[in-house]
């Protein structure tokens, strides 16, 4: 583990940098690399920002994201490789995964608890609530003046990792960086409209449909909702467009765990746990060959609907504490 | 008008003080209310706090709102009236509004643009994107040491009237304000549950319903959604879950006015508008006698529902510029 320090000298040594975040990029991991990719172009850089996957229509408003290139790497001869957001290398996705071994300097920032160690230079803050935090102390310490553009990446890359500051990752440290970032000229609400604000109308209509499958356990502990391939067909909407569907499972009063059943194109089922209280998804889902957080986690299962959720929803209810309710 | 430390002479010289908000009590007039009721008593004032209407249910989590008398201001012999989050002396409701005659100091707080200048005292700041921050800078000048109750008020106060910070009412020091709010030891990622994600099933049962009459404009600028009593009868949801229900009308890529059509318990229609651009919709319900802010507004229509959707819908889809489309 190194400090940040550390991480700003290496920066400062290198000439062409390649930066990439996680496979489904997110507005973390996405922010944070055109602000930091953006920043380091105008300290002179040769700058190279990309990911195995394509990036979700909504963050099409980034400033720089048409730098971003999908799939591969691009050749090229970089002298160092700067990852974010990413907990293990499997998350690094094709091609990139294979640059941890390349021989060029790999720093390795990020935020999740459970990350994995890897990297020539690693900073790792599981205090933060987002990776763009960290590139915001980051520029501070380097004295980079942060430009409007790069103040937009960052506060996207804050306010969509907190559920607009809502989530338990917030410090009152995030909300002072935020405030800088606002004083910068970043057009806060404008962002959130096109962020929560310009879905496609098959998203809405997908939710309305999902809605109708909402199903509470008796002993009011455990919902769920299913997306099958034909409600998708019917709303006309994509597999991306499931993102957030659990959340409604969970907004219920007295729900300890919210469960999304989603079919997948191959036929199997998709199992996203979202947990309220202080039941701990991550063992529920490993019981079922998942993973993921205490409080968000998933599970994929093959075979009959019906059995599927028979067995999740019991197992579920009675990790919430709610057997013989 | 006068400035906060005329206010917080005022208030020092109160003895025995009444305090309320608007009808209708959001998050913004509650908490700003229990914030300052609770702090005054620490001063040992003595305290009275209510108002005309219920508190919702939400709300049930916010301390000292057990000490809110609904429905006419208990009698008392009170020297100070303080008024907070009212633009107009009508918004006081049954009982309160009366008070401002009744010769007593009235001590007015707000921050709506349009305020109606009433009161004994008045501090009206538009740039507070919630009286809770006026309440948090009059204990601030002071002096008073902010509790955790009253923190917990105020933090409730800006996160429901800023739309989770994500409205454009968003100040950089608003953020500073909850930096030091959370440093106060404000759960807020507790109160963000109790305030999102503790709905009654119905409410998500009517959201889904409510969602399959999503109906767009042929220009796409217009979308729409209607509530008729049938609905609320299906979902068992209840007038007041209607809330926010627009804003998904206006969530939509390329709309620019969402409406929500409800028809009431005496059969007519109430009709919300929210705009989501440049379009006034102030001006668009008040061509149907109604009225509001430019970005959110209503009217009440009688009549038949085919007919009101034709006369509402034509004139939005005018006002959003898509009358050719």
């Amino acid at each position: 583990m190194n400090n940040l320090a550390d991480i700003a000298l290496a920066i400062d040594r290198a000439d062409s940098v390649l930066i990439c975040g996680h496979v489904l990029p997110d507005g973390d991991s996405l922010g944070s690399m055109l602000a930091l990719g953006l920043a380091l172009e105008k300290l002179g850089k040769k700058v190279t920002m990309g990911g195995a996957d394509r990036v979700p229509a909504i963050y099409g408003f980034l400033p720089g994201v048409d730098r971003y290139v999908e799939g591969a790497p691009p050749a090229g001869e970089y002298d160092t490789f700067i990852v974010l957001d990413c907990s293990v290398p499997e998350r690094l996705g094709k091609g990139y995964q294979e640059m941890l071994s390349s021989g060029v300097v790999v720093i390795n920032l990020d935020h999740h608890a459970g990350s994995k160690s890897f990297g020539t230079y690693r900073y790792i803050d599981p205090a933060a609530a987002a990776v763009g935090e960290i590139i915001f102390d980051l520029f501070n310490l380097m004295k980079v003046d942060i430009s409007l553009e790069s103040a937009i990446c960052l506060y996207t890359a804050i306010v969509t990792d907190t559920g607009s500051f809502q989530y338990e990752n917030m410090q009152p440290d995030t909300h002072r960086r935020v405030a800088e970032l606002l004083e910068l000229g970043v057009p806060a609400a404008q962002i959130n409209q096109e962020l929560y604000e310009e879905k496609p109308k098959a998203v809405l209509d997908l939710l309305g449909l999902a809605l109708g499958t909402l199903s509470l356990s008796p002993c009011g502990r455990v919902c769920w909702m299913t997306v099958t391939r034909k409600l998708l067909n019917i709303s006309g909407a994509e597999d991306e467009h499931t993102e957030g569907l659990v959340n409604y499972a969970r907004s219920i009063r007295g729900v300890q765990v919210g469960i999304l059943f989603r079919e997948t194109e191959g036929g199997d089922f998709k199992i996203s746990f979202r947990s309220k209280g202080t039941v701990d998804v991550n063992r529920l889902s490993a019981m079922f060959g998942g993973g993921g957080h205490p409080r968000a986690s998933g599970c994929v299962m093959s075979g009959n609907l019906a059995d599927i959720q028979e067995k999740i929803v019991s197992a579920a209810v009675l990790a919430a504490g709610g057997i013989n309710n």
